[in-house]
């Protein structure tokens, strides 16, 4: 229960309702599930090329020939290439860090896994590099930094636009928020 | 005390502790709290011209020299254009309408504030209107309206930048942020 307890979003609460509910049923609720969990921890690698989560190697986004591989969109974590395909605009390849630099959780340069991107550049035929990182502090530090890291390599380096949410009402916005929707504002 | 639960931000049980503050000191609390809001209500008036509230006719903004004429910002709601203050970043005048267009509320063209906007494009010197209206459905129909509206007149409509807010992570985002980020990522 105190590990089920740890997992995101269960709170030791949450968590004991949740474990009486699979001990209660443990035929139809705790054996099909710890079947699962077992199915996937034996099936489930690291892309070796992306970092990405998947049961085949490489995954089947690196594999798609569908995708374009001039463009690698460089995200933090499989949460936000989960939440990037979701939007469904990016038709490239990914780069999964694994992580952003800060010095307050430690990780460092040698921490991110660039390894498949660089050799993926080295390579040739990657034409531009897109830094989807959050706005946050850390996120702006590692694009900063990867962008001095591939400046030597001729690929465009670009970054996600900053602005107004979809849905967002404008009094409840930041001022940064405001201010870079304001000078990245299009003519109709 | 109905009518201080009335109040957005207070509900019934904090309209109460509010009540009950003013009550117990109305020399020092209740008494001061009504004259500053029967000044107010005396001194304050919506601008004229720009449709903003402020005790001098026309507005300190309409009336400030040092800001750019030909650069008018139109927001929903006065409340936008003190978040737009906030952020500092624009330097002209604005134009605030009010509300936007919405079959729900009832809100149609005629309810708009548009008077001084056209009074000053018709008059000469506008270059440019932004929309600075929320990235929500009412917000996009009454842009597209202004947009319409605005076309048979020389001067450029730009609306807000759409994309990610500062501070904002990337997988909490919606996938009309992200595509939106996408389509308007910026090289480096």
């Amino acid at each position: 229960m105190s590990r089920l307890a740890r997992l995101p979003g269960l709170g030791p609460r949450s968590a004991r309702r949740a474990a009486l509910a699979l001990l209660q049923a443990p035929e139809t609720r705790l054996q099909p599930l710890i079947n699962a969990m077992q199915e996937a921890a034996r099936a489930i690698h690291t892309c070796p090329q992306c970092g990405n989560l998947d049961s085949c190697t490489p995954c089947s986004l690196c594999a798609d020939p569908q995708r374009d591989s001039s463009v690698i969109c460089v995200v933090e974590s499989v949460g936000d290439l989960w939440a990037l395909e979701r939007a469904g605009m990016h038709r490239g390849r990914y780069q999964v860090l694994g992580g952003v630099l800060s010095a307050l959780s430690g990780c460092g340069p040698d921490d991110l896994n660039l390894t498949g991107l660089m050799e993926r550049i080295q390579a040739g035929g990657v034409e531009e590099v897109i830094l989807a990182l959050g706005a946050t502090v850390e996120g702006a530090t590692t694009a900063h930094w990867l962008q001095e890291k591939l400046a030597p390599y001729e690929v465009a380096v670009s970054r996600l636009g900053h602005g107004v949410p979809m849905g967002g009402a404008l009094d409840v916005l930041d001022e940064g928020t405001l201010a870079a929707a304001l000078s990245s504002r299009k003519v109709l």
